[in-house]
């Protein structure tokens, strides 16, 4: 049995994993940590898990998190950052969910968070999360950057095309929407429920941290810088992340012909499901480990139009980092995966 | 492996058992029927379920199905009625999931169907599958009414003051709320998104046929008739059922009296989870098989008001067909059962 | 021209009576107190009002409020005790939403608040504005105490059954759901979108301070002290309470005897609508000031069960002041409040 | 007063229509023509309404709705084409509210409705009532081709830019979020509560009719073709529409500059409000005929992004017919508009 901690467990990203892990054949969950309830059973934070994880949380300790096999960090930013350094000096394998350790290059984390990179040199070990992209050298790292939520939707929905050099690296434009949990379990007047029920609205817009992430993804497999537009929406609904990716194509092609580059790429990942007919709807993978990936070609404008949805919680954090934790450990990668969604 | 069939696959407590039985170590789903998808697979009806269960949907086959080890019908009104009989009658163990097989006295199901029973024969041969009331009677029978999903929760949260004589049979009110998914997949203007969301009702009051089910089982325990009130409420949301239940005392108690008995009735049950401190939510129980209970007495009033909970689809549908297979074939309840509900 | 000051305006209840006094013909806005927001434009901080209402909100200034011709006072509980009296003290007519202000007997108030009331002397001065039942001294007083909104519903729901001795005063049990506006606008997990949509939940049961609000005036109808079981529940939707009320018949009466009882009762009051056929939902009364009121004898019980629908910022709250400012000032009372609900 | 008649009554936009007349201090409804309902009062189907419009509904009748001042057409696609001509030639002023007299050219509607156009002669009689935009020509018109709600939120956000030649014409790309109100009442499983609910898809992506009005309104006012992308999404909430807008700007430009052009433009609009700082959100608009836009530069790509939003029952739909109507009749065009939306 893999040994697992968890920090920052009382998160909505850290109750989604240890939700997973707790019905994940291989794990055994060690060490809850929550520095807000540090002393009570993760079971009266979350009464859904009466029976099925009783475990008592407790404060943050280096140590004793390091002498598990795997620590998933799930806090804050910027705590994230004060925690893993230790932890990955200590030996421990380390599964981030922050955006602390996704970048190549520590200046685009600068650039992007405002401020310098705490250490550029353990920053340069770690491996970028997606697992389809990566699943090679994550393998071979003790240090995953889990990529982010919208990330993760929206790169799965271009990096065909990108790579088969089909579609201009201008006018590359992502219009995603995101179900509330995507904002965390912090209050705000924001997530209130009266001001986000009824409601839908962009936000952050041209100035999303994610989209340094997919710029910096998909440039690399395009082999060319790519800059492009990123909005995200907040929707309501608790689950679920719509991207819209619209790209110009760089020769005629039907959406048939589109749909077989995507069926072609993904011709082995389990998790990647390609429509042959329609498009994904959030409630196609609410509740999975899937990302649904659709498309269409507007012929009159020679665009195709993209449409992919992960549930954010899962594809989007908690089950990437279970997916990659099966890597690390050489298991089946859909170990404690495989259940379809809620779909109700 | 068990051999399952699913009649009825494609409705919304159908394919919620198909979810189930889907992730369940012991089952093989062998047939899923569909009058309306037969020659289509399941996971072009829920696209939720490609990769998981692409198994092609039937018209209904009775020597096929009887043929299984287990057929589960999940068929509309009436429709069981007609194939229940001979599925039985070639030897299958039947768990059927409409109102038809719940009856203890042919005369209650007329009363409240509004007809006469078709086969009282083979009626006479049903157990109630309430698991933690019926476990006994379960092990031994070849064909199971599974309960309604008001009724489960509702009886769960009597029964233990009923059984130890501590309340009045007069007065009891049992007011229950219910998210919409227990309203079928049928069109209506009813479900309409437009006039459900942002709306509560209640509905059927005082002639909701559940009534009767929850009469039969309290009745029979407390060793007298009992005539109550059952008021269904819709309100705006997917999955979840919450029961308040009002009882007078019969003597004086104080809330932790009340829990305390509540403890010990149900103190081997893994499914029920009794309260402490606070109150079950609906979203404490939606996605799992747990029915969770909690109590206050009013001091003023010497009155109890117990507060139940369940994922109508869960244990008031499809789980507790899953735990009643499972105890008809001998393997531990919780098989397949024992994951923790979503609550995000 | 009403001059009207609201101090508390920019909470829920303060917001809606803004809205409405905005398009009430008789109404002029001149003072919009607000602690948090004083020196922004209410526009600013509810988009909604730009080139609607764009007047600049201010601290609490009581000589400035006095000065107006009504002052509506929807602070948080405490803060409108300290700011009553002086208004009262100074001549002002005032309609106060908090609790402050709504009870005959100080000994009541203590009881549920916890805390001696401040002053017994301006108390007695007060009228409880639920104007159906109150209309006569509501033009004579200078004071009002708006009624609850889970208050309204509820007495509404009973008075005509107690008035006219129909039904008993023991065993009389109100089961009452309700909106998220009803929980304001202050920040709290309980209200955080992901803990509440797709949620139902009972709380403070036999605490919740309304239940003596409603005990009070129905115990003055029915000539004799009552004492009866409340129980309120948060439901995901935005407006509306719905409550469900419990009574046993003093005698037989058929569900149409009971309407005619209501529709007598009711005959000459422009917002309560008596169901002839049909039970009331919250979105049939969504948006406008009406109370709609249905009921059904359970002839098996003798019981008689009546829901009743408002929505609970408006003729729970901002709409029920209203009608009051519009009763004391010898208007018509539906001047402004004649339209219909939203329904979608 | 203006006596009116609503054909199509009870339908979503019908309804919406008749809650605004409602309280239209200028009008008096004569006639609410429903097929489905006829013989029943309008409040028999919409409970919200009773007391507040009571009339009964009558099958068409195509001489008495000519012989009112004016006439609403919200009948089904199809059905208005057959009546409108019949009313148009009675010399009755007439504001259609389906897609069939929007169009300048016949082939348009042709080659986005798959059918010829049956009366092009009364077509070319029709004007377009963007009332911003139309109004000169709205004033002498008797027919009124009332815009789509998609439409009219997109075109609302685009026109400054193309009216002043400051963005490319090339790679407009709209991105679209409606609730299921635009989805009308029929029933299909698409509206079912809980296929929707808690969900989020993209629909008729790149063969959605309102393409061909906003392409037909923009190439107006930028004085050439436009062809762009607009990919329409269902969001889980009532009412709203939220258009996000992307095009590339022909010189450098800041977010204040881009604002400043849209103050202008529209300065004299009473319901359009330009956002000095923000993004619009539906639930600014719900409810209210205002429609709100904002807009955000993206340095990096010398891009636009506008923002818009409307209620699309209101300036969508109900509340833009009105305005029409107030326009056609010489009154001032807020009359019966001017309520601030509901927030809450």
């Amino acid at each position: 049995m893999i040994k697992a901690a968890v920090l920052g467990s009382t998160g909505y990203a850290g109750i989604e994993l240890v939700r997973l892990l707790s019905s994940h054949p291989e794990v055994e969950i060690k060490i809850l940590g929550s520095q807000t309830f540090a002393g009570k059973k993760i079971s009266e934070v979350y009464p859904n898990l009466v029976n099925v994880v009783d475990v008592v949380c407790t404060e943050t300790d280096i140590d004793a998190a390091a002498a598990c096999d795997v620590v998933f960090t799930a806090l804050p930013h910027g705590a994230s950052k004060a925690v893993i350094p230790a932890l990955y000096e200590k030996g421990a394998k380390v599964i981030d969910l922050s955006g602390d350790f996704r970048y190549d290059d520590p200046k685009v984390y600068e650039q992007w968070y405002g401020e310098e990179h705490p250490r550029p040199d353990i920053l340069a070990k770690s491996v970028y999360g997606l697992c389809e992209l990566h699943r090679d050298e994550i393998k071979k790292t003790r240090l995953i950057g889990n990529p982010g939520c919208y990330t993760t939707c929206s790169i799965l929905a271009l990096a065909p095309l990108l790579h088969n050099k089909l579609v201009s690296t201008k006018n590359i434009i992502i219009d995603a929407k995101s179900g509330v949990t995507g904002a965390g379990r912090s209050l705000s007047l924001d997530v209130h429920f009266c001001e986000c029920t009824e409601n839908t609205k962009a936000y952050k817009v041209a100035t999303h941290r994610h989209t340094s992430e997919i710029e910096q993804e998909l440039g690399n497999i395009a082999g060319e810088e790519i800059i492009l537009s990123f909005t995200p929406h907040l929707i309501p609904q608790k689950r679920g992340i719509l991207s819209t990716c619209y790209a110009n194509l760089n020769k005629e092609m039907s959406t048939q012909d589109v749909i077989d580059v995507f069926k072609e790429y993904y011709k082995n990942e389990y998790f990647i499901r390609v429509y042959e007919n329609g498009l994904p709807e959030t409630n196609h993978v609410a509740g999975s480990n899937f990302a649904d990936i659709g498309a269409v070609v507007d012929k009159r404008l020679n665009r195709v139009i993209v449409v992919s949805a992960i549930d954010n919680l899962i594809k989007g954090a908690a089950g990437q980092a279970v997916q990659n934790m099966n890597i690390m450990f050489g298991l089946d990668e859909t170990t404690g995966l495989k259940n379809a969604g809620f779909y109700l």
